[in-house]
């Protein structure tokens, strides 16, 4: 069972990987599996490769574990952290340990191995974002869990191992030190000032309007002003909403809009660069909290994290945001082809089709 | 200038450089050049491609900016800070910014272009720690700069620009959060238990064993026990020292010792892998804390920092430490050379003989 240790002096948790003690000649990342090769344990058909679902979008009457779906979420075939087993803390001489329990989910986005979320129909987009959101809802059940992570790694530098369309969840035992810092920080802020920092932060790039990438009736993307990264952007809520689990229809209409559209921009000005993306929700403890709100946050891997960074936690970015969102905000996106048939008829047609493409193919 | 930010809600500060603002293509990496280029601007002979020395080891007599030196540090020809001008904090609307006014300078750790720490005589590594304290002590002198920070990247996935031997230094107009944040740690255990927390991690790895690199007389190097990166590495002294500028002669014997044997050892287990080097040191404010203690860290760039470890700050490391300490410990050194010149003599013996090579060639 992976373990979790302690930084004696930061408290910064760090996650071992006990049981899998690699050889350092496994330590070299290889490059991610092509999307269409038939061995693509994400592809419709190779359901069995994969563990078993916990969530599937698809039609009434398919099987589980069946081609036919058009969101599909399973358990990490190699999970940093282990679902089964009790929470124990222990110590070991000076330092802090505890089991790794946890999970770790893989949510694949789309049947179609090349499509990435630039380029799905926005419709498709919002099944992804429910996707999230109800795995985040349903791993809030468990009591021993007390932070979900949903991320993204797109791109060989950005970390990835395989180009099929997919996002990873992980529920965590504890709150990480970085999102409690960023929680007492809008804690501070909120007791200066009584107001939420993040609601501040959106009046002010609306004021500023450089730094502003796109915005719809309900979210605005922007690179922030203290951006580490070129070309970091984030997306905010205009409303305060601690947790992202939280999210409602319309939000989530309106976030597939400006998420897709953020990430075209990207992908358009950029020639399709690696990024991580993140949600940043707030965790149950803190989910009534006046100075909480969810936000993600997308980090393009363009520049490399060295020395400096590392020992001083102070960033070097090349590329000032108000340059960066000229660029992204110059982007032409392409004009939305208007589509008679309602979501779920063309999610359920083309997830057929894809299927049907596949196993002619084998 | 370039602008310092900060980040509203972290209190992290980030250096933006404004003015030269890049355009995507130049962000991305280009491989280090050739050392044995001709036109590499740290080889002897190239003293006027950089520009003026602030410091250089060399025979008495030699010029300044001639070849001859065994140590040379210039400043960074693109610096990500300013050294002119004043300090100047504002506001812009919600937001807090500074002048980026700091001094960043490379040390040339060597006239050869292709030996590097692991493989150079010790003396000469000696020199560069010589090195490193000389303008350390420079730069604290300076009441602008409140954190100096010595570091170096080496090898491409480390951000590494050039190949021939060098580390850089900066000197910081702020203390950067991250070293605020480790202060606070050791300070928090300190009022606790009344003991220096990085002389009570000494005294458990030593106990423990199975964590420990390299010891002598003065040094010990291990792999930290929630170490974030496969084969992270730490080099401590082992009586308590604030700041780093304050090593005397003997210890800078030992450490030159310690940190070319840990340097070759990484190098032979793993195939010469990129790394980070930070000497984390005590900023000038708490030069006299009991609580505090500088250090030496290598991050070994062998796995991608992704989404998760930028979203949580967690880290997962595949490998535990004390399996990279035993492959780390097990890795032979070669037997030290008998040598019977003086150090001095044996360096300016060889710098000009460097020098005599490098003339005969163009």
């Amino acid at each position: 069972m992976p373990e979790l240790r302690k930084d004696p002096v930061l408290g910064r948790w760090v996650i071992i990987a006990t049981d899998r003690a690699k050889r350092p000649a496994s330590l070299v990342h290889s490059a991610p599996q092509n999307p269409i090769d038939e061995n693509n344990p994400f592809l419709p058909g190779n359901e069995s490769e994969t563990p078993g679902e916990v969530l599937a979008y698809r039609p009434t009457g398919t099987k589980p574990n069946t081609p036919g779906w058009w969101v599909r979420v399973i358990p990490n075939k190699f999970p940093a952290l282990d679902s089964s087993g009790e929470m124990i803390r222990r110590g070991e001489g000076m330092y802090d340990m505890m089991n790794g329990v946890g999970r770790h989910e893989v949510v694949v986005e789309s049947p179609d191995p090349t499509k990435q979320l630039p380029d799905m129909d926005e419709e498709q987009v919002q099944e992804v974002i429910w996707a999230y959101r109800d795995r985040s809802v349903d791993l809030k059940r468990d009591p021993r869990f007390r932070y979900i992570q949903v991320f993204k790694n797109y791109g060989i530098q950005s970390g990835a191992s395989f180009w099929h369309p997919h996002s990873q969840i992980i529920a965590l035992p504890i709150v990480p030190s970085a999102v409690q810092e960023e929680i007492w920080g809008a804690k501070r802020y909120y007791e200066y000032k009584e107001r939420n920092v993040y609601l501040d932060i959106i009046h002010q790039e609306q004021r500023d309007k450089v730094r502003v990438i796109m915005e719809n009736d309900q979210f605005i993307s922007f690179c922030p002003y203290a951006s580490r990264f070129p070309f970091e952007m984030q997306i905010m809520l205009k409303e305060r909403q601690q947790q992202f689990s939280d999210i409602n229809k319309s939000s989530v209409t309106d976030l597939a809009e400006i998420l897709k559209g953020s990430l075209k921009k990207l992908k358009t000005s950029l020639n399709d660069p690696a990024y991580n993306m993140i949600i940043r929700t707030t965790p149950e403890d803190e989910s009534r909290s006046p100075y909480c709100h969810w936000r993600i946050e997308i980090l393009p891997s363009l520049s490399r994290v060295a020395g400096f960074e590392w020992g001083s936690g102070f960033f070097i970015n090349p590329v000032p945001p108000e340059v960066a969102a000229e660029t992204l905000r110059n982007a032409e996106l392409p004009k939305p082809e208007k589509n008679q048939e309602t979501l779920k008829a063309k999610l359920i047609r083309e997830s057929k089709e894809q299927t049907e493409k596949l196993k002619k193919k084998t």
